[in-house]
């Protein structure tokens, strides 16, 4: 079968430009694809990174503007891999020119760019995702199967966590390269856009919209030293953030999120109680999904730990035998299989620009509560 | 040695008068105590359920009027294990008449009632305790050593939750027998006085005051049979209620309680995030204590999962050997050998009433704050 | 109910004799039974000793000689907790006294006193039981139903272990009080009886006998120094112990223990594989019992963990509620529980002297194995 | 930097050449290596196949004699793929014609063949190795350097499992495409060559040279359709292997693999007790080590969790940030990588064929034991 190319340009090179790349890379090994990708063309700021990247990596040719990369011809999918700053320039600027989009998350700064860009790639009639990576774990999968089949039942409780524990130390400068995270004025906010909105991004696929939130926020290191300038500023990023909400099912939410919680070095956990069944995971056992079934006879009945391996569980029919897991990156590989397969048939990849634009909704709603000490509504999108 | 005898008045003989009663006979086998409790009257409404009570553990006398038991001069001690709603006017009686008290949890109705009670104990200058037993956990009582050691440093993170699952059926009466804890007028509250209270009462200990709260309650049912009357009448207590808190000493609190949380019988766990350790426990592997050291080695840094039953480890010498566990009822056990011995020495037995009024403190504070959508102080104590 | 008492004399009040005496003293507070055993006598080498525990756990009298012990009319069962070596004389004597026999395990030094044994007490026809307690926790009678209710399917394997780590010190000294575990002349061998034989024991009870074994036993430390008379001696104990064996049912066993795993306190586990269902269960979680059922839909099949706390699950009803845990003492409670039971209605208690005699028969056949560097069969019994 | 082409000839192109070749396409995203691995060639037995194969994955070209592949002037190594009874004939040809090696497990079907293997790429100085991938799983290669670092002291006890379930039915046939290795004549044994083999090989490495051995086999479904003859016939190989072992450190050994373990897909474990630490892993979890320090100060001891994820672990600064697990296919790229950076510098590769040899001995040993029911010296090799 001969595949249809499809013209890369990565913009940014980060971490997330090598999950990327990797993806486009090996989807072709192990899903049979309208498109192939091809690695057509990097961009970033300076000639000398954007080369090394490129020739690590195989992309074809390099670009120090993404204005340039945007009006090449031979690109045919923009994938934006920037601090969260800049994301809704470059893909508004790459809707106008017709590329096909997939942005990193969080969507936007806020959500008056999020709907600019939802307007842009709406208006330009491109197909376009955002990197919520997690809803293509196998197991998150295979939770979103089992919820869509009724098998909870009405939900009661919907509990998610993402702990980190990389910020402790006082010394750690902020800004700069791979800090940028740190730098309110390039990442918008800390663990609200960084950690908590996966973390969203998942509740509302699994369990719907929230629609009331109390939030708290917290800096515990007040100033840090910047990377780049050696000067003592304070620091304006959420360090740690939690919230209560209401879910419209009338199910009730707890999240949380920190870079301060030491020994979880990413630990994104999330559970839902439902009144027939429950069923909880975590990022650092991705590869297990626990499930409650109240139906299972009472002499039996317990947490099962299932392991997501099989070949009749979600995406894992592509990859090896029963027992050998995958892992993190793989994640980023079935959205981009997901994401050719549904181009080549016109349909949407989930989480589109407008899916994202409602998670946007709720860190901004989560990051008012905390500033206004009070409870907030989420403004509907 | 000859033990002084301590002769106890238990009023009520529910699930707790049976823990109780189980406590005082067996403390003198596995402790070597200044007093030996002799199992001197129980009291109940009915003479025949008394009876059989007495029968069945050994009591020497029945009461039916608890006035009548507070009179009797062979009571050395009364025991009150009644619904919340008769605590504070037992226990002002029994102080007052200047016996012992030992009340089981929650202190009071609310912290009105709480403040009577402590008034009236300290004026008395009687013995007091409450029933917060879960403090004595060796597990428990692990962690407090560890922490009050300095072992975790400045904490930033503290979690608590209590998830069980028994109310789930709409079918499910409320009031009576056996189910008074489904009645507000019996029980005050829901959830928040029969399982965050515990929550509360463990987080004060382990990592000081509360300021502030931001709390959501929820009735899942609406209505329900009475078990007396066979009425359907609403439900008014709360049948799960979170919260979210900011602690004296700059930490972030949550907190979280249901009976709705299918999959968990009654799933108490906490988690502490310090900058050099943290740690976490949860009830239905009651003899672990999971730790997270950040001095060790970096290459075998991990989560240590601490079997709790050695001889070095609290109140352990007093029992078997490594590796054999014991179990929920020994924590009452714990608690009158602490009372026993602080008692003979004249040292007050934590939590005392007044300890107790602080977690009474949160914990309207916390319903406040659910009825009206707004943080809350907490009343300081 | 008016009941009947049984008098006890225990013979030996270490470890045993005081989990014997617990259970004696609990078991009536906590199960409807024909007899209330009473704290006779208790019966030790010296006068002082019996005297303390005597005073301590509220025995009525003591002995310093069994055999005045036996002889006494008001005793109407002995329990035996003394060293291996003395099983055989005094359960022999007890039955021909016509007294009940409650014999700690390993039932015998061998076969041959295990048969005289035996013979001792069906041929007075008095009721006799061996406390391999491990049989009564809940989540291992729940084991055994499951199998008998045909749930498993045929079993391809059985495997246990009885991993510790308490003797890996050389300085550890051998032989005398607390300490005749080490000494071969009191054990009879080392973890082959003293843990091993546990493992047998729950093997035959729930997967039928076993006919060939290949065992190798070890010595890790060769010498030690008596405690009493600090001469350094051989060491003539296994120290560790594993084999191979073959099942009447054609499955396959794997068994091992030792005293040399580090990080192991009294990790006793096993698990066995069947054509439909497998289990496994260990006892430093002993209130868990793992299954898993190849019946189970596909998408979530795995290991659930049931946490043995409910009302319909073996014991259970007679202790807490829903997720409150009990532990290792409550064993013995429920064998107590049990032998009363049957005794009244002239029904045996499992495992019986004949019962242990077939345990016996396997060590007997390991110990040779391993002596001999070959395959032996076990003797029926 | 200007990488010099390695070009690699495929035998076979099962499960084994799908991660094979996946790892020599990944290699050099991750890893900065001297040289660059080029998917020269393919080879299987028919055409179509072979040509479908490439396309997938990218092979210049396709050859259906593995002779002429090795006559090739453009391959520079040969990775062989095929069933067991292959191995030998196209190892010995390739080191004949000069090229580098790179073998399926277990080397041969037997020690002679073996031998010859060995000495093979031993006289032509071939570079050569052997794909016992479990020794790269980054938490076993961390094993390996806290034992090296003399971390566990003297080792006590080393025991190790492959417990597997996908045999079970009766109906599953035998032989043909994806299930020769239920076929003697080419697998050449059952479970002990497929599974049991890399138990010994991790265990050779890990804790040095097993001495003697004491085996049991068995074949509980003891006939199968074949797939292709459709013919029901006496199966040949072993469902269930296990042993007892001596190494020679004077630690003791226990083995065991099977397919009819209900409940378990690919569960390798192993444990290695030392007199200061202890170790073990499982592949359903592979990417944590469990490992238990004697030294930790006793109130905090216990088994530690170690989340192989970060950049001062094994391969791990290869791949993403801490927290973010890898999985199976990436130990087929740390041995690629290994075995590129190793050749150029003229070093050999762990396992080499001579490795692999002393696990061939072992493997001899325990099926002699089984078919002989004795205890069994192992050939030195």
């Amino acid at each position: 079968m001969s595949k249809k190319p499809l013209n890369i340009g990565l913009v940014g090179y980060g971490f997330m430009g090598r999950t990327h790349s990797n993806a486009y890379k090996r989807v072709g090994d192990f899903f049979d694809l309208p498109y192939a990708p091809v690695l057509k063309a990097v961009c970033g700021r300076t000639a000398d990174g954007a080369k090394a990247f490129a020739a690590n990596w195989g992309y074809e040719s390099i670009e120090t503007d993404w204005r340039k990369l945007i009006e090449r011809k031979d690109i045919d999918a923009i994938d934006i891999c920037t601090p969260n700053n800049t994301h809704a320039e470059i893909a508004i600027a790459a809707a106008a020119a017709g590329k096909m989009i997939l942005c990193e998350k969080p969507l936007a700064m806020n959500l008056v760019e999020g709907h600019a860009m939802v307007d842009a790639v709406e208006k330009a009639g491109v197909a376009n995702t955002v990197w919520y990576n997690y809803r293509r774990v196998p197991a998150v999968s295979l939770a979103k199967e089992l919820i869509a089949a009724g098998r909870l039942g009405k939900v009661f409780h919907y509990r998610a966590q993402f702990l980190q524990d990389w910020t402790i130390s006082a010394d750690l400068p902020q800004g700069g390269t791979g800090l940028w995270r740190l730098d309110a004025a390039a990442a918008g906010s800390g663990v609200t856009g960084d950690l908590l909105a996966h973390c969203i991004d998942t509740a509302l696929w699994l369990n719907g919209d929230i629609e009331t939130v109390s939030a708290m926020t917290e800096t515990f290191v007040k100033e840090r030293k910047h990377s780049l300038t050696g000067k003592v500023e304070p620091v304006k990023i959420d360090d740690a953030c939690a919230f209560l909400c209401r879910f419209e099912n009338g199910s009730l939410g707890l999240f949380e999120s920190t870079r301060y919680a030491r020994g979880h070095k990413a630990l994104y956990t999330f559970e839902v109680n439902g009144e027939k069944a429950s069923l909880k995971w975590d990022l650092h056992d991705l590869h297990r999904l626990q499930y409650f079934d109240y139906a299972d006879d009472s002499l039996i009945r317990g947490w099962k730990s299932i392991h997501v391996t099989d070949g009749d569980m979600p995406y894992m029919k592509h990859w090896w035998v029963p027992g050998l897991q995958i892992g993190y990156e793989h994640t980023f590989v079935h959205q981009v299989a997901d994401f050719l397969t549904n181009t080549a048939k016109g349909a949407p990849t989930s989480p589109t620009f407008r899916d994202a634009l409602a998670t946007q909704a709720v860190c901004d709603a989560v990051l008012d509560s905390a500033d206004h000490h009070k409870w907030e509504a989420v403004v509907p999108v």
